[in-house]
Parts: C-alpha cells; sequence; structure tokens
C-alpha cells in the first residue's frame, strides 16, 4: 500500500515513524505500506525529511501527489482548515484517507468530507491515536465485558501547560480561521472522541469556553489575537443515559499531556491517565469486600491489546505506539476492504459536538448534538 | 467553654471526640471545653453516648437544653431540615453556634440564620471541617503568598459510593425536605466551601443534576422514592475571574471518599485528595526547568499548620483531626471574641450557590448566583 | 484496669491518648482502662502531663509507684536502658506489663525479662505499634488465609531522616550504653518484629551497620560521640525457608516515616508504606491475566481490621490509632487472662536477632540466631 | 558504519530497532549506522528478520561474518557464554563491538574482552542500556551537579516474576555453564552497573543467592535441574564511602521489571522505577521546609537527556528508546574516535562484583572486590 503524506512537522514524523515500525513489528500486515512521497510546502523540509524518514520521494504540490497513479493512501497532518480541501481531493482520487483530528473547523466541513468519503467507497479514518493506546483499548474490553455494568458517570480531562508562556507567539492554532477553535477542537475532541468510543453517542451538552491570554506577540512582529479558547469544559448527557464533564486547557500548570478518564459503572470503573501512560486502574464490586482496590495494571502483557508485537511485560511504550498501532489497522482495514474506526462519520459526529459546544457557549444554555446534516436526533 | 451538642450518630461522636482532643492536644488553648450536656431524641442513645464520651448529662428536650444557663455553646449535628429552628433557638439564648453542614435546606433560611447570628452577636460557624485539613490549609497558604500566580482554573470532586447498593433504604439523606438535596447539599457543599475559601466568591454556575436510583426500600417496608440527585455537576465562573469546575457523587464506585482538588494558577498548580489525607502535591514554575514536578508534600512537619500539636514528621494524621482542630479554633475564636470562619455569613454564601445550581438544572441555562437576601451582585 | 504509666514525652502522649480513646470508641472493652498514676522524674513535667491528660495522679519515684495496690497495669515508655529493672519492678509487683521497644538493650537482659514475665504469671507485651495498623493486620491476614502461596521473599525497610541535621545534639537514643544500639534496635526492630509477625522466625543474618555522623555536640556543650549505628541492614534466612532483607535509617533524605514491606509469595504480594498508612496493596495471580495489577486497597471499610470502631469508608485514621488498638488489645488480653501478642517472650526473640545483627557486622559473617537464652535453634 | 549483528532473538529486534530509529531521529549522527549482515544459527529465522528488519543480508557462520571487510562495527547479543569467542573474534578483527550485559561468565573471562579491546583499539562497549533512561541520566546530572550532597545509601532492585510458573521449561539462562549465573549476572548485574554509574566502584560485598524452583522440564522432555540462582541480594561498601543494597529476582510476583533505585544523599535524593520509564523522583533540603517533598518530575522536557529528539513534553517514550540512545551514542563514539560508557573495561569490573558475590555466598563472609586481573584494590 502506497502512502502519499502531506505534512512534515510533529504528525509528519509521528506518521513516519509509525509507517516504518508497523511494517517491521506486525508481520501479520497483509501489505506492507509504502513511503512514496512525501509532500510539503517548503521543498527544503520536505527533502530533508523524506531523507531522513526513507520516503522514495518528496513533492510540494498536495493536489497533483494525491492524484499520483502510484499512490494508494493519503495521509493529512496539515493544519485543520486544509483538512477539508486536501481530503476531498484525495477522495475524488478514489484514495483511501487518514486524517488527522479534528476532522475540519466545522460541522457542515466535517459533514461534507463524510459524505464525500462514502461516495468514494475507499477506507477513511481520522486520527484519534488515543483510540490505540493499549491501556484505552483494555478500558473499552472491560466495559464491553459488562465488568463495569451500566456506565453512569464519565469524567474526562486532557490538560496541558504548553501556553503558559505568554511570550509565545500567536500561530494557526490560536486563530479560529485555521483551527477552527483552540483547546476545544485541539485537545477536547480527543476527549470526545474516547468519550464516544468508550460509552456512546452525546445527546447534548453545556459549555464554557475560556481564553486566558487574549493576545501574545504576532510572528512577523508586532502583536495579535487570540482568536480561540484557551480552555474548554463541558457537562455532557449521553444518549444511552449516562452523564459527564470533561474539559481541556493548555494552560493547566504542571500537566503536560493529561488525557485522562475515570468512568463509574454500576459494578466497577477504571481510571486512566495518558502520563502513565502504561497503566489502567480498575476496580470491581466483585472483589472479596476486604480486598477491594483500584487494581494497576501494567498493561504490557501478551494478553493485552497490541502487546504480543512489542516487548516482554514490564517494558514500557511510549505515546509513539499510538501512532503505530493506528497505521497497522488503517492498512489492515484498507487492505481487507473493511472500514477503520473512527472513520469520517465519526469525526463529524465528533465535530457536531464541538460545534454544539460553541453554540451553547454562545447561547448560555443546554444544546442539543444534532444527528448528520444538523438533523434533530431524537 | 461549656458545651451543648444536639445530635448523638456520627457527627455527634466527631465531635465529642475532637471536643476531648482539642484540650488534650493543644495546651495554647485559652478556655477548656466541657461537656456540658449532651441532647438526643431517643434517652438510652444519648445516655449511652454521653457515658462513653464523657458528657456530664444527656437530655432529649433540645429547646430547653439549649436555652439553659450552664451551657455557653452549641453544636447542632443533625438533619439538615432541624439546623435552622435549633440554631434560631441556641442564638436567640445567646449561645455560641457550630453547626453542621451545609447551614440550612435552602437559601432563604441560610440567609436568615445569618442575619440572626448577627444579631446576636455570638461566635457561629459552619462545620466545614475540611478547611482544617493540613494540607488544604497549606493550598491556601502557597496560594497567599503568591506561589500559584493568579488563580485560573480549579477542579473540584467530592467522589464517594456509599450509595451504590440500591437496596439500602431511604433515608432522611434521600428526601428533598429532610436533606434539601442530595450529593448537591450533603458533599458539593464541601467542594464549594473549599473552592470559596481557596479562590473566592462564585459568580454563575451551570449545573446538571441526575438521580440514578429513584426508587428504594422504604424504612418501614414497601417502597420509596429518592427525592434528591445522586450527582451534582456544576460549571463555575468566579467573581475574581477564574472558572472551574465542581462534581459530586454518592455513585462513584471505587472512590470512597475522594475530596479533592486541582487548581491551576499562572505560576504554579496544587492538588489534593482526601483519600490521602495527609499529602498535598504543589508544583511550580520557578523549580529549575530540568527538576520541575509534582512534589508530594507529606504534610506532617512541625512548619505545617496544626501539626506543631500532633506526632513526628511522617506520624500521620486522618480525618478526624479536621474534627479536632475546628472546635480548637472555634473556641479559641469564641473565647477571644472573634469571628470563626467559616460563619454564617459564608455557609449562606454556600447555600446561594446550591441553590443557584438547582436553578440552572431547572432553567438549563447559566444562573447569577445572588448576593445576601438574593441581591443581585453584579 | 487501673494503669500507671512511666514516661512523659513521645511515648507518654501517645498511650495517654489511647487510653482514653480505646475505651470511648471500643464499647466492647470488657474492662474500661482508668489512668490512675503518671510517673515522671520531673514533677513538674509530670504534673503538667498528668492534668491534661486526665491522669489521676502523679508521682516521681517509679519503683514505689509501681508497686501500689490500686495499680494493677504498668506501661513503660522510658529510655531502652530503664525497660529492664522498671519492667522488673512490675512483673514483681504482679502488674501487667506493656513495654515500649526495644524489650531490652541486650537479648540476656530481654531473656531475663522473658523469664521473669512467665514466672508473673501476668499479661505481658512489647509496644510494637505497627502490628496493629489495619492495614498491616490485613496483610496478615490474606497470608494466613493462603492467598499469597507460600511466601518466597520479604523486603522491610524503616526509613527516616530525622538525624540528617549534623548540629542535632548527642541524646540517650545515640548512645549505645544508653539505647542499645542506634536505628538497629529503635526502628530495623520494628521491621524485623513485622516480618516475624508476617514470615515468621528468622534462622540467620548478615548485616551492616553505618554510623554517618559519629560525632554532634553534646547537650551540655562541647562535642560527643555518636556511639551507635544510623543504619543497619541485614539479610536474613526465615527458618520456613523464604529470604529477605531489611534496611533502617534515620538518614533517609525526604523519607520520614517509611516503615514498610514488600512480600512475595508463589500465588500473590502485598506491600505497605507506612507514609500511606491506610493503604495496603495487593496483588494475586487468581485475578485473570489481563487484569491483574496491584489492588490500592484503601483499608477503610467495616470489613477491615479494626475499623468498624471508627469511621465510615475512605475517612482516614492515622499513626496514633495504632496506640489505641494495641490498648485495646492488651486490656482485653489482661482482663481475658488471655496472652497479648507481641510478649515478652516475643520480644525477646527479636532483640536475639538484633544481637545476631551485631555480631555479624563484626564478625563479617553470617551468624545464626540462637534461640531463648541463647540456645542453638536448628 | 556498516554492522554486523549476531542474535536474532529478544535482543537481536531491540538493536535492529535502534539502528533504525537512530539515524532517523537523531540527524546530529556523524554517520548513519547501515544494517550490512545479520547472523543467526537457523537460516530460515535469520532470513525473516533480516527482510522484516531490513537487515542488507544474513548469514549463519558468524566466525566468517564478523571478519567482513565490509563491516564496521559488531553487535553480539547472544547466550552469555558465547560473549567472550565473539566479541574476541571481533575484536581480532579490528571491529567496534558492541556486547550485550553481561560481558562473559566470569571475571577472568571478562578481564580477557577488556584487554582484547585495549590491544585492539577500536570502540567498544557493553549493553548496559539502563544507563540509557533518560530519567537515569537525569538521576546522574543531579547528582553530579552535587544536588544530592555527599551520596550515602543506594538501593537498588531488579525484581521481574517470569520465573513464576514452575512448568516452564529449563532455558540457557537457567543453566550455570551457558549463564554463568542467574538472577545475578540477568539482571542484579544491571543492578550494579547502575550503582557504579550513579554512585562509583564498590569495594565489598556480602551476598545471598537463593534458587526458588531447582528442578523444571527439560526442553526435550524429562526434568532438568536448574543450576543458576533465582534471586540474588548483596549488601555493598563503596570505594567513596556510602553504603548498599541490592536485590534481584525473577519471582517477585506481581512485579513486572522494577529496575529501580533509591539514592540517599546529604541534602537530597532520587527515586527510580522503570516501570515509570518517564519519571524521576526528586527531593531537596534546599526547598523551603513546608514545601519540601518529592518531585514526580515527568522525563519528557527539551531540556532533559535525549527528549530533544522525541516529542513534545507529556508524550512518553519508552523501554526500547533506551537502545535508541545507546546506538546513537555507540556510533557517535566510534565515528569520533572516543571511548563509549560503559566500555569493556567496566563491564569487566561488573563482573567481578558478580563474581565476588558468588564467592561471598559460598564463603558466607563478606568480600573484597578485586580490581583488574584479580588484583587487591586497597
Amino acid at each position: 500500500m502506497r502512502f502519499a503524506m502531506i505534512g512534515t512537522a510533529f504528525m509528519g514524523t509521528a506518521h513516519s515513524h509509525a509507517l516504518h515500525d508497523a511494517a517491521a513489528f506486525f508481520p501479520d500486515l497483509p501489505v506492507r505500506p509504502v513511503k512514496r512521497v512525501l509532500i510539503g510546502r517548503r521543498e527544503a523540509r520536505a527533502r530533508e525529511m523524506a531523507e531522513r524518514w526513507g520516503w522514495e520521494e518528496w513533492a510540494t504540490d498536495w493536489r497533483e501527489a494525491v492524484r499520483r497513479p502510484d499512490v494508494d493512501a493519503v495521509i493529512v497532518g496539515t493544519p485543520n482548515h486544509l483538512h477539508h480541501p486536501m481530503c476531498l481531493a484525495a477522495l475524488e482520487a478514489g484514495k483511501h484517507v487518514l486524517c488527522e483530528k479534528p476532522l475540519a473547523t466545522t460541522a457542515s466541513l466535517a459533514d461534507d468530507l463524510a459524505a464525500a468519503a462514502a461516495r468514494a467507497g475507499v477506507c477513511h479514518g481520522v486520527a484519534f491515536n488515543y483510540r490505540r493506546v493499549p491501556a484505552v483499548v483494555l478500558a473499552r474490553r472491560l466495559i464491553e465485558e459488562g465488568r463495569l455494568g451500566t456506565i453512569r458517570l464519565y469524567r474526562g480531562t486532557y490538560l496541558q501547560d504548553w501556553l503558559l508562556d505568554p511570550s509565545l507567539p500567536v500561530t494557526w492554532r490560536l486563530r479560529v480561521d485555521e483551527a477552527g477553535s483552540g483547546a476545544l477542537g485541539d485537545i477536547l475532541s480527543h476527549a470526545i472522541d474516547l468519550a464516544r468510543y468508550l460509552v456512546g453517542e452525546i445527546a447534548e451538552v453545556v459549555s464554557d469556553l475560556t481564553t486566558f491570554v487574549a493576545e501574545r506577540p504576532a510572528p512577523d512582529g508586532g502583536r495579535a489575537s487570540v482568536t480561540v479558547d484557551d480552555r474548554a469544559a463541558v457537562l455532557v448527557r449521553f444518549i444511552g443515559g449516562a452523564v459527564g464533564s470533561l474539559e481541556a486547557t493548555r494552560f493547566a500548570t504542571g500537566r503536560k499531556c493529561a488525557n485522562g478518564f475515570e468512568i463509574f459503572g454500576e459494578r466497577g470503573s477504571v481510571r486512566f491517565d495518558l502520563e502513565r501512560f502504561n497503566e489502567l486502574e480498575y476496580y470491581t464490586q466483585d472483589d472479596a469486600p476486604e480486598a477491594r482496590g483500584y487494581r494497576r495494571i501494567l498493561v504490557t502483557e501478551r494478553e493485552h491489546p497490541y502487546l504480543r508485537a512489542w516487548w516482554p511485560p514490564g517494558h514500557t511504550i511510549g505515546w509513539e505506539h499510538t501512532f503505530v498501532h493506528q497505521i497497522h489497522d488503517f492498512v489492515a482495514a484498507a487492505a481487507g476492504g473493511r472500514a477503520f474506526a473512527p472513520d469520517f462519520v465519526e469525526g463529524a459526529a465528533c465535530q457536531r459536538v464541538l460545534d454544539a459546544a460553541m453554540r451553547s457557549h454562545a447561547s448560555g444554555a443546554w444544546t442539543a448534538v444534532p444527528g448528520p446534516g444538523g438533523a434533530a436526533r431524537g
């Protein structure tokens, strides 16, 4: 499966590495991913990165590259506002597409992409990579096996602090036209995706969005406004009856990548914090009363999701491995003619929650999350 | 200072113990608290408990007892709906009053008590005992010293699971007429008080209240409705500009007494969980970049709040000690003619947040927290 | 049961408090402990403390006091070298005796006390209070129930740092004639007692004793030698076949009261650290392979040892409660004509391990721990 | 730099991956490592692995392969008894050599290799990969900067449980002729290397070696004796005056890869556990008394060792990254004509500690660790 990838920054590196390791560590993969062409705006950067990572070619014109007949699949790892045109072009060229999150800058554009993906009949996916943390997959397994009973309460967070310094300049992530939103789309989107993955569809939300630092240096001198939120909090009600709260910020002094959750069911609960990547905490009422307690499961056993491919127990893995698992699953799905989850339909569903959160913040009231195309759901 | 106490259950024991230990461990106390009379509805229970705990007398008629000339101070440790008449009677008799939380079942009754307390000119306090956890006081000190910089984000919880079993019968805590509310008044009130203590006054809230088990066995056979919430979540905006979220439930499977907070400021942050009573986590940007991290402060040093009275470093104390500190501070305040914090004015302020949360849940929208007597604060 | 207590310092406070709380919190106690007479060298101190803690009388002549006909039981809470004469006098007067640890300054003196106790036919105990931490008792229960299988490996520590400051003066604890040894007898004795309690008798040891700060200010000016160890480490072999290591020091910068253990058996393991008093970690191979992990048991449930007397789940207790449990068990044993564990026989057994460790350090070789009176055991 | 590697099992995978990632993630590397030839006993296995990992060739005759003129460096990743002949051949052929630990099965063979390496004038290293955990390197930095003051006490462990199941058959790791020793050489060697890296040279030891399961299934049916230790514990005295204890076992039920240490100095301390790969705990007396506590440093900042090559803060890495760092450093050293640490001289020094531990176990007494060639050091 010959890949083109657009994007040469953080995500470009993560996916390049994943394309290599997925092939090497997972001999069960039916086809080998090939790093055909890397596309970047600046040629020097694209070339340097292509050579470093073993891409066969590099290019600067993404429109041309995504149409190449020697490309089977496209990874889109660019700023959010470019996802829509790039994915659309790739889909129209009949390529499989794996797009970075959030899928688009608005629910309407996301819905449009979901429709285009359906028309194209290819494999499509959104890179909510945290669905591929072994501990997270284990949490879902425990839930599916009924070990928590009916889920009642979900508490999700994504706390970082990399925007603390007010002298950091404005980048695309801080501009609403390019990013769509701030902490909301960047990281609360992950929290929403995990909530949807682990509990189910969200029916309605009430939100609060806050901008702590409203002005920053402009990249080219002078000052520029921050036009997105720095912190997003939502209370949520799931369609299935559970309730919850989600909060994300890039100003949580001391927390670096605290993408976590606590899930409480009738019979048990689980807890996770990405800063302790290899651990899942699990509590069950089934244990004898005097011996109940949260188990710190070190998720590095052969019985654990994806771990058979890696190292002996206790030999930890890390963040980048989520991308390896993602590429593995995407290639396996595309090669096997199966759907990848989350696909663009799910990506759009997440986007509609983001949109509802923005509308709720504007109105100050609980807001229903609509179905595809804005249709009422219930 | 001669005490009368109404209540012979959980809180009665906690206060009885505190009256003993405050005198024994704090020789600086200007007057010694005397356990004059214990009041309980059922004589046998009152007598047994009085003998066990060294109360000089017991009684069953609280109206008479709170007026006794040989009583200087009254502790009210009864179900919530009794706080108002009992406190009122004690205040009118000119006694110092320490009342269990929440102060009343409605903001209006709480405001009434605050007014009565002001008229009485005595010492009055609400037993939000978690203000006397040494780690919590230390957190406040760090904040007051400016070590966290301006506070931006507050995340509070109070998670328990003692109502999980649906065969537990309805008690006064599950009836709106006696309790006022459920998790909201019982434990979210603690979270609100700590938020107010550590950050400041709350301006507005949006809330969600959930009842997971709507019907339970009635104490006398048959079934009875649960008429309060089992879980309360609020997003809050503080007057000073900080924002936050608070959540409380008695259905958090696996969490026993997780009264905790995370507070993020411009320069640092602190974290606390009551299940690890003797620990405070503290992070500061002032540490060298390569050596930054949350410090697990074992709050058992002589330099720590209240600890000089207790044991050598590392020799932990526990939940009951908050009551000892509370009695110590109350007796010292009353004897010295000083105010105790939180007093009834603060108790009423907390109650207005609870009321606003209930109104928000009904309206589905952000709701301003009024000032005393329901006045707009804006 | 009328108590005399010798000692007005740290241990005196702990026992005074325990005598009060044991009666108040444990209504099942067949007799009520009475604080008859407190004995201290300095009258002013004894008087102040007696008044503060409700001792009926105070005295300065311990020889006379322990013989009083209105005294049934004696607590010895003085420097180590006084344990032998005081216990001997109390035993000869037919009193029940609870002595602080270590029982004596040498194995020979401890054996002598054990013999005297047997002759006296009273209840005798050594205040190894950590046998009364609920989490420790729970650990023993799990072991007794076979949940760990055969024990193979024991790792014990007692790490403190209160001697770090070299300007602290020499006290009795740093003089071999008064203390017998340093970290060895003061705190490794606790680790040895727990090892014996949880695994069984120790057959042989090899040790290392280290003095980090050999000279300190003398209390009366000038300099004085430290004549005891600052750190003691031993490798041990248990009679039952298990092996282990124990280490104690008062120079473990950052550790305040890290009295802990890890116990590994064929089927499971447990871990404990006194700094997290209310927690026991437990791992079992019986859990499903994908869900194995150390459970953090919050040892505050009604099902847990001693907890029925205290507070609801999650409402933690602390260090002082071990003394309350100890008094409870001692009074119950003495009143019921039963033995208390650990008694003087066990105290002497512990002392023989301490002696063997000192001899091993001198010889540089593995050293057998003898039986009572120095008899070979094997 | 063209590599040959002997070994196609666990270590072969780890090094293959490292050769790829070192080039991709570290563009500062002066030369690119090339995967020239992979050598395995069984051709099918060698071929499969070579194809999977991008080795240009594969071979079965290591004697021939290590002499090839198109090979610059050799990695030896085979059972312990093969290290000596293979390293010797590679050194004699003038190749740089990176050998798995322990360097040999006896100190004498290790000394021999160290001498051969000195004669060869090439770059030589022993793959004690845990020196390349960022948290461990940070610990060393803190020590070198004097932040802990003089080190007094070192406590090291390496606890695993993968041998728990008595039905696991005997492999080379359980045969003294092939492995040299059991837990001692396999994992206590890591603990010794870290102790030497972080504190310094060890002067003398006293040890205990235990075999818990003495007989297991033979690979070809029947039963076979386990001829190595299952657990090794040593008390150590460092030349510099510090003291310590080290313990390793593969029977620590519940611990998977607990390679850890606690280091106590006059002014501070650090703690590490490989199961929490990305964390270092650090305590300093320099903090204000009321705010002292172990800092959990999340070692994922750009300021941290090796981290500039990886991901943003909080995006964790794992066990395999130690091999990437190791290859990076080895290639950089070899290309730059510099020594790699630990080299064969250090590998032999470690081996002499292992030998001393074995002799101490036999004699039951403290045993001096000799210098190179068995020379007395003191």
